[in-house]
């Protein structure tokens, strides 16, 4: 998507052709800082410190980082090591060991002069991947867009509320939830966006609002209390949100608070959409209760980090220094709750059936 | 209640007889600081400040400083001037209007000689009445942890969650929904406060967590997106909440984000409880929809005011410069969510017939 009037995304190989380019997302939305990976630890040290952060971008910082650190040392040992060391940095992204799967796989059989040229095609091809994931997802969610914008008088904004950020931040580009807002943005549909600051990490106050904005979307923040509020006065057409792990009956595990949007948005009878790239479908779960919910650093909770004047970041305490602060990272919101899934393949009711008409590969012996 | 051991209320007269103490609650939860107000002046600059917030407490300082203004100077104009000047401190609070007219009341009969010493004992019966209101509430409330412990295996801590501060802060002791909070505690219940931190003004992780841990209540702050996850999971067994007005029908105005906790309430099962004293019930409203809500300064939205570790309060900015931000202070949750109303008077279904129950002398003739 644009920043500044130019299209970016948040990694490519750089000029060179050897070491990658990426956005240091820890500095955003107040300096755009672009930082160079040279080495495997420089690629390793990006996702440990949330440089890149979202599971799509996470799997292509590694892919690259294995480009990286099989330009330094191409054995098998080599390889091995890297892997072992892009697995350590963040424990819980699937999108992780899925590329450093892929890169072994691609490596393996290949004598070792041949290995880097491979390793930064597959690394690139697994970013133009996501690309093209993103993409689909957009195209289908536009037409629940514009249906929303079809069905309002005039020619007034499509009022969209999203939460956290599932924008081209958290990919290689486009973005998961908010590709359909850029497709419909881009096709000429007047549009607003809701951005939940969504607390603790203030991702959407942060970087969702940073990316509408540099694209040019119309948006403004809200407390993650005010959602609620704007529904019940008839300001939200719909919602879309983005998912961190979809069981195979629908229920989505989305950044807390996602389950109280969806509440009011069922109370209010306006549409609540999740967009997810099919590979975050786990399979193997009926019931979205059962994903274990990450608990994080109270520290997030009883502090916050912001810019003072000046442009120094500052962080502060929010709390009193003898009150416990609690953070958990992530809630579960039913199939029930859920209007449809918006996925590269297209719509579907967030359901067991819904899923399988759309990758019936996945239906087993005879069962639904 | 208790601060650092020793029961203290948010204002009394000094010990001179003659001025009037207050907490600085801008300066919570890191410093407790004493202010006297000695003048007229004083009491307005500490209401419009925000030295003293909640309905009740401002209604006792604008009587308080009606007292100062008389000591001041007793003449009739002198009172009117005094009056003028107190409510243009905080347009919207009904508790003000009222303690104002009360005062003007109390002291228009009287000699100018006689007025200074009935403005003190008016003044100090008003901060008693709400004492007394605000205690009833928290007998009334009571029963209703008392049931949900017993209703517990063992001796298992009641879990409730509350949003914003309707505790002893915003009063002038007690606090209308911590009321029932601090009688239990005392009362031996054991009990775990799960305290929203209420974005984006964050009473909750300043206010409500400090006089909880003051009082010696277990209690942790969680983002106000938390709540939810922690219904869902069974980690909550009541909530109780505070409101700025109710309607003749039960439906109740509170700080933005109640609704959504309300609804997580109602999916899972968890009681939903509201506290009131009853002259925050507007008896000519039928519908909460028409109940006008308040739009404060994006910048609350857009910044926050912490402590650095070297304890200097720093505002720092959260969103992008580009970025506009909205602030809706309030929200309105509808009757049905709500479990009970807690009044002085009594607990009752959110409802006319409940509330009309409990105030029959509010029935008009022959209608219910």
């Amino acid at each position: 998507m644009n920043v500044a009037g130019r299209p970016m995304r948040t990694i490519w190989l750089a000029g060179d052709g050897r070491t990658v380019e990426i956005i240091d997302q820890t500095r955003l939305p107040h300096e755009l800082v672009i930082v160079r990976l040279r080495t495997l630890n420089d690629a390793a040290r990006a996702i440990r410190d949330m440089q890149v952060r979202g599971a799509p971008l996470i799997g292509a910082t590694a892919a690259y980082g294995m480009a990286l650190a099989v330009g330094e040392d191409p054995s098998d040992d080599a390889i091995e090591r890297a892997a072992a060391t892009l697995a350590a940095t963040r424990p819980t992204a699937v999108n992780l060991a899925w590329a450093l799967a892929e890169m072994r796989c691609t490596l393996a059989p290949l004598h070792p002069r041949e290995r880097f040229a491979a390793a930064r095609k597959r690394a690139g091809a697994i970013a133009d991947e996501d690309v093209a994931i993103n993409r689909a997802i957009g195209e289908h969610g536009l037409a629940l867009i514009w249906a929303a914008f079809v069905a309002k008088p005039g020619e007034a904004a499509v009022q969209i509320l999203t939460h956290c950020n599932a924008g081209w931040l958290a990919a290689v580009d486009w973005g998961t939830a908010l590709a359909p807002v850029y497709r419909a943005h881009n096709a000429g549909i007047p549009l607003h966006l809701w951005v939940d600051e969504t607390r603790p990490r203030n991702q959407g106050a942060s970087l969702t609002a940073w990316e509408l904005g540099q694209h040019g979307v119309p948006h403004t923040v809200i407390a993650d209390n005010a959602g609620g509020h704007l529904m019940r006065r008839g300001d939200v057409d719909l919602c879309i949100v983005g998912t961190d792990r979809t069981t195979a009956t629908g229920d989505v595990a989305n950044k807390i608070g996602t389950y109280l949007k969806a509440l009011a948005a069922h109370d209010n009878g306006v549409p609540f959409y999740v967009a997810l790239p099919s590979p975050t479908i786990d399979w193997t779960l009926d019931d979205g209760d059962k994903i274990p919910i990450e608990r994080r650093d109270p520290r997030e909770v009883s502090h916050i980090a912001g810019w003072r004047d000046d442009g120094e970041r500052v962080e502060v305490r929010l709390t009193p220094t003898g009150s416990p602060a609690a953070n958990f990272a992530f809630d579960v919101t039913p199939a029930r709750l859920v209007t449809a899934l918006v996925t590269e393949r297209g719509v579907c009711p967030a359901s067991r059936d819904g899923l399988l008409g759309l990758f019936p590969e996945r239906r087993r012996n005879g069962a639904a």
